[in-house]
């Protein structure tokens, strides 16, 4: 059965434990992906960051691809908020993605209030830290027990 | 320490399984609330349902000076789009309340893309179907976990 | 065969004969409850008038439930404009709903020429005072002749 | 005493029966008027049709200048949207105008949602197919009836 | 000579002297309540306290018809930006109200600027803790005065 | 020396004198056009009226084939706040187009606050009544003496 | 096998040639025409211009009755940007619309950028003077080979 | 009988002959005034031009407290667009004021479109150049001689 | 101990009693202000009007620079509703500021809806007529009890 | 005489064939290329696809400094909505840009609506398929013959 | 050669010193005054200060009617928010004038993004504190090296 | 001490000499980086441009990681107006960065007056030509003095 999960960092996550602590923790990036892994055993994780736009899109369409992923979990960082491109994107793939935000961004700038990619989403989580990455992955374990 | 955690369903639950099951499934709100129960056998539950905006906001109320629960997931329904009201009773009180949505209400019709409470509340989880409320005491508990 | 509609008053209709008689004339609720009653007397109507957006949703669930209504004549008064719980309760139940005004909506302020129900009724008929009613029931006996 | 009732159809209704059956049935405007007819035995009715909007405005004016008709039954189509020369057209006369539609504008797409002539007629009705021009004559002679 | 006047609190007043102190001080509302009654030994309070926009309604309906106030004070709380309902309430009544807030809304979030019941109230005080009902008072006393 | 002036009145202004006297006075078209030949003798006047948008543009491009007419004194009435093709049909001729209305446009509904046409015409008259039309040929005569 | 073309000339069009030549260049409405056929010389083509909406409505009816065309190849000029009567006719009909504008609409003002027939059309071409009808010739006889 | 009519210039009108000489001409507001003079014999004029919105309210009001003047004719400049303190300024005096522009206002900067004196003048009348003031003058005198 | 009020009146209220008196009452501002120091006979009163922005400017400051105010009454008139240069000068000063207004402007022009100043004021108060000046002033005196 | 002309592919184009076939046909971005090809045999074509914005500016550039070229069709998928820095590119570079849709982007989804090159690209041709390809190689061709 | 500088500061920068010292320092208007006469000791400068709108355009014109300065350094306060009079006075003068604000204005409140003097400066300095106004000296200075 | 500042440029940046030289001149970006030098030879410069906002995103953490940059002089070209992403990378480092452009952007096309990373940088410079970087390095050695 396939135990592969995708999870992918949009732009600025690289700085994670660098920029805004009080509101991203201490935690690097890296420290946050080993944490994936130890919540979850039984999984293989697959990560992927970029600062480009152009680079996600290409990472989603080679992870469609592959075949061997569950899913994707989804951190798009700003692009979040103006990149139509990577609606259509996930529009254009299969495979489930699932939207998570660190912070909770609709109690953040009024211009962070819209998604452009939560209605080809499966389905959103936000507001809980590094957890929200864990409880995405929750998420897709369970949409594939209830499908 | 602490084991109690509130569910408390807005308007129109109650017709959960009559209503649109293609949306929401065939599980009537008393199953819903069952699978919680077993799905954290650890935890206890107390359910709240109601039409009136008014009962919601008492509630929250009865809760907080109750001071026995960890905390509350609230799906606010229709409640979510326009009740002011509901947004300074949750921000009135201490207690972590965790938004939920069966739908992915981003997906749906254009007046139900804001969210009055979002900005108010620890975080929000939509879309997973009645998942959604097991992934919002997932993250309550995760909270706690954290803090 | 079913013989019962039901009529419901939103918020506010309980001051008829008080209220603006320049717009809604003189007559109480209970005379314009009378009219309708006399207007068709093969037919027998139950009444319902509430102040609380909650307790006509209750209402409209508990004439599902009961299965004897041929449909529902609903004047939502000022909740016409911003209940979207109402919106959702009507969606929610298959009894066909029509929407009734008294005053010509369209012709008084702005934010009374928006209706949040509307989409979710099977027609609507405003402008025509207390005779309005009286062409909701019609409207609903010509739709079941017809279906 | 007036027995006559004009009925004024306004673009794109020339097509019944072959645009849209799904929203707008099987019927031509000619079975449409002939049953309009036929429900109303006691009274004389006349139609008119036409693309333009100045056609409609000059019938208005025609209408009024004979001092037969009781009233005029207006579905403006497509011109209900913009058309600000009807409004004051409407205006301009003393007959009532009763507005029809035979869908629920109000369901459609959201340029439909606005109605530059509401302000101007007596009474909106929208809804119930060609039963909506039957409830518009109704309403037209329970006006009379009760002034 | 009538000396009775109505003093009506909204939704989430109840926690006054719980929820955010550094805005609205550290009385609850039976301290302000007491402390309106001792500035005033010469007139007679009733006061009156919902979380439910119908139970507001229904209050106002009920003071119009015992017919032994003076008038309303009324701080409607969130209900003040969304409530049409209320609106219509106020409108239908032939008792002055006076629209009173403890907080300057106008220097808070911007969905708190707008204000559906001004423009059926007598006037506006906002901005002055819980003096606000005080002037409030006062505004009615003087109302009276120089009627 | 070209002395012929052309007015040209749009829908609705054949009712003057039966349609609001208050704001447009007892006068009907054919006293107003002969009060207008009665204040400028040494002019000769060509007046057309027409419901239809068509036809106001046909008679525009007419009167500029024609190579008689100093100018045009247009009153487009309601058609002034919609028509792009009678904006676009001025901006086609050469002849100077001088817009006037009767009431004072900007005093009235919000509607009729915007003029598609005014940005293609040489100027703009609004608010005297008839001498409205009397301005306008005025302003036609300046500008020729002043070219 | 069908060899008719209709190509629709809307309102204005008829002053090519004499308007704006550097937008819309030289040639004459016969002279757009006559390249049309000259460059088409195996079909047949019917050409149609009109200042009135209604009477581009009606002739899209007769063409549709008539049963002869291939397709419609339409430049509604002005009413492009708020005719709703011409987006209703266009949908009412079977045959295939092309949109065609000679200038870019998009680089103009902008009550230029929006059109109401887009929605209804086969397709939009914009932006090459009079090649733009041959492009849209080219487009329809494309649809038909590939359908 | 009076015979005094006060002009009075706004904002940058003193600059008049030395700004923009393309969009305004070569004569200063002195060779303006005197030839408005020159035109007509049989009046009496008073000008007055200033740079403070201050100074144009006081000068309304001593007009109209002087009770000499038939009217004012108002350049109102820049301050058209913005100063809703001379909009109450001309509400609160019995004089009749006409607007005058000597540039075709609406086709310039869009933020000159909206006029926030409009509605409390008499009368608009712009794109003359200095004629807008004659013009401005003669609408005086005839609403005189209609009243 | 301090007990000099400043109260400030904005551009147009120099026409109170001559200005719409159905709005504003008969007495002149001399009138409004003696009833203001019979009211209050323990303070000292200092009064300022003028039309000028500038003016009210100079005078918070030459206020604040005294050192012998308590506070400052203003109504501010029409600059209320665009004056940003009020606003900063308000925000400039440590002296409290209490807006007020005669008439409700919610209930008026929808221009006279929003406030700038309301942010930087300590509270507001509106639609009492003159009585709004005397509950500026006790509001004042109560700040000073409560500080 | 230059013989080549770039066509461009922009963001998830590379998944035609796979991405809503119901949309975008079975044909592969390989396939079309193809066809482009065969159907303008005298023409040679060079090709070029990225999910990078910064890739097809620099593509863009590319062309331009080759001096090659005879033009450009430009299909820059999601972009077209948002990229304000492809707009500068293109009004960068002296080549003809030809934009072209597959789909018709004005009867999808809002966001969709809004062209953000149109401006800056000399024509545009949307909804017919793969044919929009060749279509706006035929309108660079006789862009061409008509220079 | 030219060397005199004029700097213009508008209303409420006379409390710089007093007013928000966090936002913009210390020193008040004077002390700017004298250090950007030290930083420059080859230049003259004049300095002018108020609070009326009327009287800095004025200033402007006196400034280009002496013909002695090189340019103007003009921080216009809130003025450059609203003020249209000033726009189009620096558009009456021939001097180049240079825009700039002490606070970084794009970051404060949203009523701040928007300069109506931008489009007519020569260019925009803001967010350095009084250094800004440096800038715009060299900024100036550079501008006439380079003419 | 630190002497190194950096210098970013964005997209069509590249163009420059080439693209509009009216708006930008004739020199190079290689001219413009030279002259920036020469400007300040106490100073080491290190350049940098893309077309990809990826890039742009991945040098400033780049810088910041370096840790010998005094700040950067950012350029941002188009991305200015729509990367929120840019918008966070900025504000995720602790180096200052000075925003400059070219052209003054406020007199440009409207969709080119939001600038999504004015909030972030220390300060904004436009309107200057090349000027406008001089100036920027200038603020930032300026910023330095005075930490």
């Amino acid at each position: 059965m396939t135990k592969i999960i995708k999870v992918i960092h949009g732009p600025n996550l690289s700085r994670l434990g660098k920029r805004e602590p009080e509101v991203y923790g201490n935690k690097t990036l890296a420290d946050v992906n080993k944490c994936i892994e130890s919540a979850f055993p039984e999984m293989t994780f697959e990560f992927f960051q970029s600062e480009y736009e152009g680079a996600i899109i290409e990472e989603l369409f080679h992870v469609e691809d592959q075949k061997k992923a569950l899913g994707v979990v989804l951190n798009a960082g700003a692009l979040t908020h103006y990149s139509i491109a990577l609606h259509d994107a996930i529009k254009a793939i299969s495979l489930p993605v699932i939207e998570v935000h660190m912070s909770n961004v609709f109690a953040r700038e009024a211009f962070r209030h819209h998604s452009t990619i939560s209605s080809v989403c499966r389905g959103t989580i936000s507001g809980f830290g590094e957890q929200s990455y864990h409880l995405g992955v929750e998420a897709l374990l369970r949409l594939r027990e209830n499908s």
